[in-house]
């Protein structure tokens, strides 16, 4: 065994998970921003017909799962199963539209971690022969994490500066043994590394010591080259996670900056958004892989890909019981050559 | 591809995934009960030195998981993934433990039937070639289950008889690639299933049909006899919940009255112990399967075992929004000839 493993942490595809579809839906004022012409589905409100914020968070991820079932020419009793997620308690949205989609579900969370690591498993089951199609997303929505994790919106909280925006967005990545498109080449499951931030309003911080673990460990196991990618894209740690994570990363001797963004950063225009260091949330990273990250991939303009989704894995009751924020990431490596 | 799939949704292992080791730590109620003989630790008090029932529950799963280690006589640091959850709100228990043990982290999310689904995933990593040690466990804890689900201990609200009592307790298992002992044959992984009910004290009503349609399709899928295992054990549906499984089972032509059990009916004793329809919580099936089950398995008593962990998707605020509950059943059948 351990064949498939490269170092301590890294684990190497064999066969071919391709990714055959991506898609992705979002809120009027990630519609609005910079990526505004890339989504599948812009909202024109954020209930989408729904009475209630969850209920509509749950049909977008419902949506954004249907659609990469369709981009690909499959129906949805093809899929074999389903690993999705979301931030809110007891994975409402994601639960409640599993039992729309009736795909065998395995439900996982890691925060806003969510999208690579439903990439990770679905990769693992395809490559272990274990399923044909595979289908992975997730969702996050401001209004339904603001209530949850911050103040009920009606009060109007402001936010200091080092905080960030949730998505409203949902996106999809239906993973498949055959087919043409891009390939998942290598994962990397990530620890969980806490180093003691307390402020639930900085978590750029308190993620991008994650961040850095996971890609250093990728690192290490692979002794790849940083600059053979085309982008190395962090989930959501917004402008300041984003330095920290570069410098940190660099103190132990690997540079990425020449091709690192965060999603965080692409999804909105800090200078005309207010949205303080950027975009955070599951469906940061899900949509703009979905939407902006994917079809680069598709038509070669990227060959190679990092995608590192980053989660704070603190909750309301571990803030009220003064723990520090637990933070994890996990990494997907994905080529078109 | 498709070589480990049988039928629609059943996966063959082809290797032998083997439980190397299991572990259990319970409350003082759980340790009164018929079980008491059998568990790794019995805690003294629900807090376990902790200052919070969160931060007991977090250190129980913690414990669990370097008890099976130990057992395994493995080190921490040869676990290549770990996989995790429990009920409550961000998986605060397992994150916070996940931290500890410093092992790549997949969180899950399946209510109670995160037992079952932690196995299925750590089956399909080893069996795939990804890892050759795989942990996986889950908790619940009364006090922390009761507060966020229902009533604040202190009002001292009765339960309805259909009510069933959260295990305080947690379960870990330690699979790898080799190695002697039991083998996990085939794992189904659960659809949700939502039939309407809307009664969070009547879980086992509403798990049921979840458990039905994951038992069905093992059966459907294999041609297996019900007949050729010694025990199929479902997780928490109580005594209300265990006898809709038998008649809708029956009517779908699958007699398993002869091999059944719940594990909420194991962990307590419903006559002495006020417990109503039994057990429930994600630490029932995982402690009745690590301290009961595996070792009968081990010394052969039983030579063949299917675990259906049963899972209810509904969070506070789904109920709160009038929504039904949508339920999960994941099965695992394990062998030792």
């Amino acid at each position: 065994m351990r064949n498939k493993r490269i170092g301590k942490r890294t684990m190497k595809m064999e066969s071919t998970p391709t990714i055959i579809s991506t898609a992705s839906v979002v809120g009027p004022k990630e519609g609005q921003g910079p990526l505004k012409d890339e989504f599948d589905v812009i909202l024109p409100d954020d209930l989408y017909g729904e009475k209630t914020w969850e209920l509509a968070e749950s049909k977008m991820i419902q949506t954004a799962m249907e659609l990469a079932v369709q981009k690909a020419e499959k129906k949805l009793s093809d899929v074999e199963i389903l690993f999705g997620g979301d931030l809110i308690n007891q994975i409402f949205p994601a639960s409640f539209a599993a039992r729309e989609l009736a795909i065998p579900f395995c439900g996982i969370y890691g925060a806003c971690s969510t999208m690579a690591l439903g990439m990770c498993l679905s990769s693992i089951v395809v490559d272990g022969g274990f399923a044909d199609y595979a289908l992975c997303g997730t969702s996050s929505h401001y209004c339904t994490a603001e209530r949850q994790f911050r103040f009920p919106l009606e009060l109007g909280n402001q936010k200091p500066m080092t905080a960030q925006w949730t998505v409203t967005g949902a996106g999809s990545v239906f993973i498949s043994s055959s087919g043409n498109g891009p390939k998942i080449k290598y994962i990397t499951i990530g620890k969980v590394v806490d180093k003691g931030i307390e402020d639930g309003n900085n978590m750029g911080a308190a993620m991008a010591p994650a961040a850095v673990d996971t890609i250093y460990s990728y690192f290490e196991d692979t002794k790849d080259d940083p600059n053979s990618f085309d982008v190395i894209a962090t989930g959501d740690l917004g402008s300041l996670g984003k330095k920290i994570t570069e410098d940190l990363l660099r103190q132990r001797g690997i540079d990425i900056s020449d091709v690192y963004t965060d999603c965080g950063l692409e999804i909105f225009d800090l200078k005309e958004q207010d949205v303080h260091c950027g975009g955070s949330g599951c469906g940061c990273s899900a949509t703009v892989f979905s939407s902006y990250i994917y079809p680069k991939l598709l038509s070669k303009q990227f060959k190679k890909v990092m995608l590192v989704s980053t989660g704070a894995l603190l909750s309301p009751t571990s803030t009220l019981q003064k723990q520090t924020i637990p933070c994890i990431a996990h990494a997907v490596v994905i080529e078109n050559q």
